[in-house]
C-alpha cells in the first residue's frame, strides 16, 4: 500500500495558516492534522484529541525518554510536544499528514524523514504582517515588535523549505497548497505507476 | 525579470502527448512550443516556423559546428534537430518553453540545464498502447512490435524524470500537467518572493 505524505507547515503568527489549511482539511478525510500533546489541565473549550491530546506528566516524560516526540518544550511547568506515533500510523495507513511546527522543528523532521515536504507560508510583506498583528489588538507593541523580529528570522529560513506559499490572496494561496499536495501524490506514485504500466503488457 | 521554465516532454508514440499539450498551449501565450528544424523540402501542408523551421544544409551544418542544437540526426539525407537559440530567447523573455524530445535527448538537456523540468507521459499500460497503435492501422505488425519494444525501453527510463504523468484519462492527465507547470512557477519564484516580503517592512 502507498504510504501517505507528511506535510510540515511553518508560518509566522498572522500569516493566515489556519484559513489556508481549513478548506484543505475539510475537503478530504484522508488528511490527518497532527494534534499537539500537552500536560496542562484541559479547559472547558478543550476537546481531547482535537484541541490537544491531554497526557499526564509521567506519561509525557516516559514518551520523551522513548524519543517519542518530534519536538517538545516546557512552558509554565507544562509540557507541549508533537508525538511521532499518530503521525507514523496515519502515514502507514496511506493518509497524508499535516503537521504545524516552527522552523527548527521542521528541519529536524526533514533530517529524520527526508521524504517529508516542508511548506512555508509567507505573509504578503512584513509591513502587512505588522498591520495584521496590530489589528488583532490583543498584544502590546513590545510583544508585536518581538513577534516581528521572530517572523523576519523565520522567513529568512524559508529558502530551505521545499515550497514557499505567499498568502497574498487566500484563494491563490489555497490553490498553491492544493498544487503542492497533488504534486506530492504524483511524485509518491511514480515508481508504482511505471511498474504497473510495464507489467500490463 | 524572472526567467521561464523549460519543460522537456518525452512520451512513446501513442501516449496522447499532443492531446495533453494542446489545451495547455492554447490556454497561455506565455508558453512557447519548441519547433524542430529540418533541411528537408517544405511540403504543401508545411508552415515555416510552425510545422518545422526550414533551413539550408549549409546553415544547418554551420549551426552544428557552433554547438547550436540540443540534438540533431540525419534521416534519408535530411537533417532534423532542436535548435537551442529560440529556446533560450523565450526563457530569457520569461516565457515557459515546452520541448518534445526522446529520452537520451532529455537527459542531455538536463545535464546542460539542471533547472529544466523533465516530464514523461505514460500510456495506461503497454497493452493499451499496443491497442492504440493497432487501431491507427497505419503500420504493419513488425513496425508495431518495434515501437512496442522501444516504448518499453523508454518507459523503464521514466523513473529518472522529474515527473511522470499517466494518460489514463485525458482530463486527469491535463490537470497533472498543469499542476507540474504551476509548481515550477512556485519553485522558480521562491527566492524573489522571500526577498520581497523581507524588504517590504
Amino acid at each position: 500500500m502507498e504510504k501517505g505524505t507528511l506535510f510540515v507547515v511553518s508560518a509566522p503568527s498572522g500569516c493566515g495558516k489556519g484559513t489556508i489549511l481549513r478548506p484543505i482539511l475539510e475537503a478530504s478525510d484522508r488528511i490527518y492534522y497532527s494534534v499537539s500533546a500537552t500536560t496542562r489541565q484541559p479547559r472547558s473549550e478543550d476537546v481531547d484529541g482535537v484541541t490537544y491530546r491531554f497526557m499526564t506528566k509521567e506519561g509525557f516524560e516516559a514518551l520523551i525518554s522513548e524519543n517519542g516526540f518530534f519536538e517538545y518544550a516546557k512552558y509554565c511547568d507544562n509540557y507541549y510536544g508533537t508525538p511521532k506515533a499518530p503521525v507514523f500510523e496515519h502515514l502507514e495507513n496511506g493518509d497524508d499528514v499535516i503537521l504545524e511546527i516552527e522552523t527548527q522543528g521542521a528541519f529536524n523532521i526533514k533530517k529524520e524523514m527526508p521524504e517529508a515536504v516542508l511548506i512555508f507560508i509567507l505573509p504578503p510583506s512584513l509591513k502587512e504582517l505588522r498591520r495584521r498583528l496590530e489589528k488583532r489588538g490583543s498584544e502590546n507593541s513590545e510583544v508585536i515588535d518581538k513577534r516581528m523580529s521572530e517572523a523576519a528570522r523565520e522567513i529568512s529560513l524559508a529558502k530551505d523549505y521545499d515550497y514557499v506559499i505567499i498568502n497574498d490572496g487566500i484563494e491563490e494561496a489555497i490553490e498553491d497548497f492544493k498544487t503542492v499536495c497533488r504534486i506530492a501524490r504524483l511524485k509518491n506514485n511514480t515508481e508504482n505507476i511505471i511498474n504497473e504500466v510495464l507489467n500490463n503488457a
